[in-house]
């Protein structure tokens, strides 16, 4: 099975007989190394971001959740090569659209041009997928309400009420799928979120608030 | 016999000895894998979209039917990196069209410039074709009737009167062969509709319009 | 035999040791499981073309025979994603002619733009021969004759008296030899035609106009 | 001896060991497949120009011998995808000579133009040697005597006083460079014409004037 | 284990099965190559900067420690035909913002701009990781405090308190994150930094200051 | 030995293990394949170039010894096809330099240019080097004396006072460095010439003056 | 061990396991067949080149050590269509500092320039690694002290008193290493180098001024 495989996974622009691109269920696989990443809105208004993030006393603690614009939010879950060109190009699609339209740019907007980017990669000869999944949260000044979009690393878009990237990214879908309840209140969620992850990613001590960048956005 | 396909099947730009593309028939078991779509024109001024919807409780129930402009609608199935790219590309034709010429776009010449797109993916080197399948349907201003056509996934178009794409897609093309009646009336295609798709998907129960997405569109 | 050719035959940008652009032929195969179109002048200002047209309830009978500009009409045979790129190609080519002329383009240069480009796509690597071969037919206002041109799907093109594509090309062509009289009338050839087509594709039942888009041409 | 040659004959910009252009020699092949065809010039003055056409009742016999400019004629031999290539551009050049110099381009300019062309096709990766040779000839109004060119189809060019390409081209070489008489006279230099291709090509019945397509140019 | 990887590693932009880029990995043991480069921040307003040079008689002790703009220093560690060409990108970086923005280059904003160009080597076919990784040094004057960076082969960056690069760079991170105190004072963490870079590289004799470039950067 | 090198032979852009350019070693065997050609410096102010001709009665004699500027001259020996590329970029290149400078290139200039272009080849994938080598010569105005330059087919080049290329090029060469002598007179370095090529392509019957086509170049 | 490397070395642009460039080590090996090469610093106001030159009597002694701007002197060893067109870049460079800066360009400017260009050709697939090693020299205006850099074919560039390039470089730069005086006078210096040069390139003979082309440059 998998020996008939190999010679379809060695480039991005290749199907292989079952209509299956190789290379992005690899590149998948980096994007599953990074850290755990969880995002979900409470209660229409609120969104809490929850980025794993790894202690090295040498290192300053790195921003996890990357504010794009004023109140629109971002966390890559990868290579870390990969998310930072993610994030650079981020910033340049959003201050390219303040440019031109006079204002901030949608969420679903962000989340459509860097999806295009990440399909280009899997479509084209000679450049390979992003290993890389993004969260994207902020609030929707016309709607009134706050939005959370899924990237996968090959461009896939979609809104969510909650959902997962990075490390452990399967079961904590899975447990949110049982458990996620969009009224349950911003400390309640906390706490619930805490418990998924540990679990999630097999911890033997439970994770506390200081090993994951939490961040409650709301509309004001 | 599979064997001696091997060499053929590594480019879009490659013929096989016995004149096929193979990449482009592996391309197609990807559309072929995406979310089961129908089409049929009810007569002669009202068209039934009907996209299948997998029900996923964390995700936003997305519109699986886009409208691409104003009465002009577009279901893509198949490998959703493709497809987000599709219909990007859709809606800027149509932009680009109504910017140019002060009109909407005909669904025939969207299906002819997005069918050109796909088609140079299977003849040039170092890229690959789609996973994806088209429906696009809306009313004709100019011949006062509605409208529905096809893209296979090589780019291929034609004019239908009901058709189907993605997962059952053979199953439902031969249903609607047997049983497709344009005078038939919306409610009773939907149930029909309803019927074949749930056989072709081989569903223990019966398909309800929950579980589809589905538009009707008249001329007014 | 076989296996010393396997090396030449995977790009359409390299000989064989025996002379032979091998994708080339690959991609005649291509052409010629297209439906079957046959051509052929009568009394020097009627052309008569017949496209083999295959039911299917749920689509609109396509025009296999389109017409590109004022009475300069084009079968093509092959591929459909390639018979549409040279669809699209022919009438982007005749507009043109029409801007920068102010005149219809003469089916011979026509003939000669399209099998250019054909040409180039056996000549540079990364691109791959054409699978669709042509049947260019129309009246010379100059010469005051009906003419007919065939372009291989190399893009070798020539003017003919009667010719065919697509599927059974070679038996029909063959037939055409024997029995094609320029002074038979339209009627009479049409009989001829069909007979013809029947026996080329081995059809149990007669071939009847139904199964047929026939066009007859004249020079008013 | 073969095999070590064969991984040096898979692009035309390989040398191989014993510093060879495999590819070149094999499209060499081609262009020896294509139709005989002999130029010879006759007192300095005259040129013959005879071309052989294969007689198909269907195909109107096509011009062997295409008029480039005034009184400036090419012939070439080979696969016709080439030929139909190389004789559009032998056109384009010497219109735009035309354009720009206000006067016809000459036969040697000619031949170095297209010999540049066909000479880039042995140089660089991805593209192919072409497989067609070319006879130029016409009248010199400098020199005031008429001129005769080859060019293979490597690009080489030389003045000749007479050759031939295409099929049964070394014999018919060899058989004038033993017959060949300049002050001969146009009658029996046709005579001699049609013994030494219908030797060459090992033709069972002599070949008469029918079968060939013969051009005599002349100063005025 | 090993033997299942090897076609994985023959390109920068493909991924192994189990989501790893291996010609980064390979560049990576390149940039360890290099001299041992330690850089570290005393008292917030301090950094130490300590690259390894190696005694050639014969070469002009060249500068380990390169100033890219006014009190902006940049070690780079690895193969030096990538250093030099770092080290060239980084002041042009640095001029062009001068020109553009009137102001010098922020550290974040150039690791930012050399992570992005590393990054991209890591994505493209036809180009090759960087062997080198990246120390960044200097006074931020807005936050009044010094700031360094770690830029990594690939084009990940991060701040941090205290990092190594080069030779026994994975030592001497282990020996800073147990031993760094940023209290230390300047002299006992040159003491300090002396013994771990003699301990990480395995030298029999106690480096001296005499073979390592080392630079105070205050914010004065 | 020789089957260690085999890999590194099927580009022009690729070293062999021990330092070699396998390509270009194979292209130089191309360039001994041409006809044979000398030229030497008689008394500083007189070159003879002598060109080996083959006799064709069907062929013009071509000119072996090319005038590319007002006695500049250039023989190139090696493939015809390579060789009519040069002389014709020499003639550009000439051009060039009297449009912009207003006056004749120089002869080392001319040497510089070709080399380089010939260089190119052997450092850029997807192109071949050259197989021909060429001799230049001609009075320099400034110096007033002669100046004969090879340039290999590698593009090195360099001033001599004889030299040959082509056929038998190494035995030549080795004559020339024992019998050379510059003040010889032109009729003793003929008949010199004539014994030294003879000797050299191993001739049963002396050559005589009608094989070669000989230029004697002064200053005036 | 060497079978290991041999799918790493087909390319500039690949890292082999152990983080070498394989294709750059091989390309020294050609820079290290070079003519030996040698400058040095006598007394800091003067540089001593010497050039080993290879005596044909029918070849022009060639200018090793080449002039690239007035007093800033180039010696180039390895293959020598490398050699030319690098020393063809270097005047370029030259030139267009001039012109743009209305100054001569610093040694070190140039060094840098080169060597960018150098190493860009080890980073880029389709290309391949210079076969050549650089000596720069020259008197600096500003510093009022002589220079003198090494590039190496990598394209990496130092200052240095003392260093060889070229055939024996090794032997060389040891014996520099262990006998350089920077006071030791022009004439000592020069018996020194004829002696280091004799042996490091075991000539039985001691070789002569004669065979060896020498520069002596000051700051006058």
């Amino acid at each position: 099975m998998y020996d008939s495989r190999i010679p379809y996974d060695k480039s991005a622009a290749i199907w292989s007989p079952d209509g299956e691109l190789v290379q992005l269920s690899y590149a998948r696989k980096a994007s599953e190394k990074g850290a755990a990443a969880v995002g979900l809105i409470i209660d229409e208004k609120t969104i809490l971001l929850a980025g794993e993030t790894l202690f090295d006393p040498l290192v300053l603690k790195p921003d996890k959740i990357q504010e794009i614009d004023n109140r629109l939010f971002l966390v890559a879950s990868g290579l870390s090569t990969d998310s930072n060109l993610l994030i650079g190009q981020a910033r340049l699609v959003a201050q390219q659209h303040r440019l031109i339209y006079g204002e901030k740019i949608s969420i679903r907007a962000l989340a459509q041009r860097l999806g295009d980017l990440m399909a280009r990669h899997t479509i084209q000869g000679g450049l390979r997928p992003f290993g890389t999944a993004l969260l994207l949260a902020g609030f929707n000044p016309i709607s009134k309400q706050s939005e959370l979009f899924f990237v996968d690393n090959g461009g896939s878009y979609f809104a969510v009420n909650a959902y997962a990237a990075g490390s452990g990214n399967e079961k904590i879908i899975d447990a949110l799928r049982k458990n996620y309840k969009p009224g349950i209140g911003v400390e309640d969620a906390k706490k619930q979120i805490l418990e998924i992850i540990t679990e999630a990613l097999g911890k033997k001590e439970p994770l506390t608030e200081k090993e994951l960048e939490i961040r409650i956005l709301t509309s004001e």
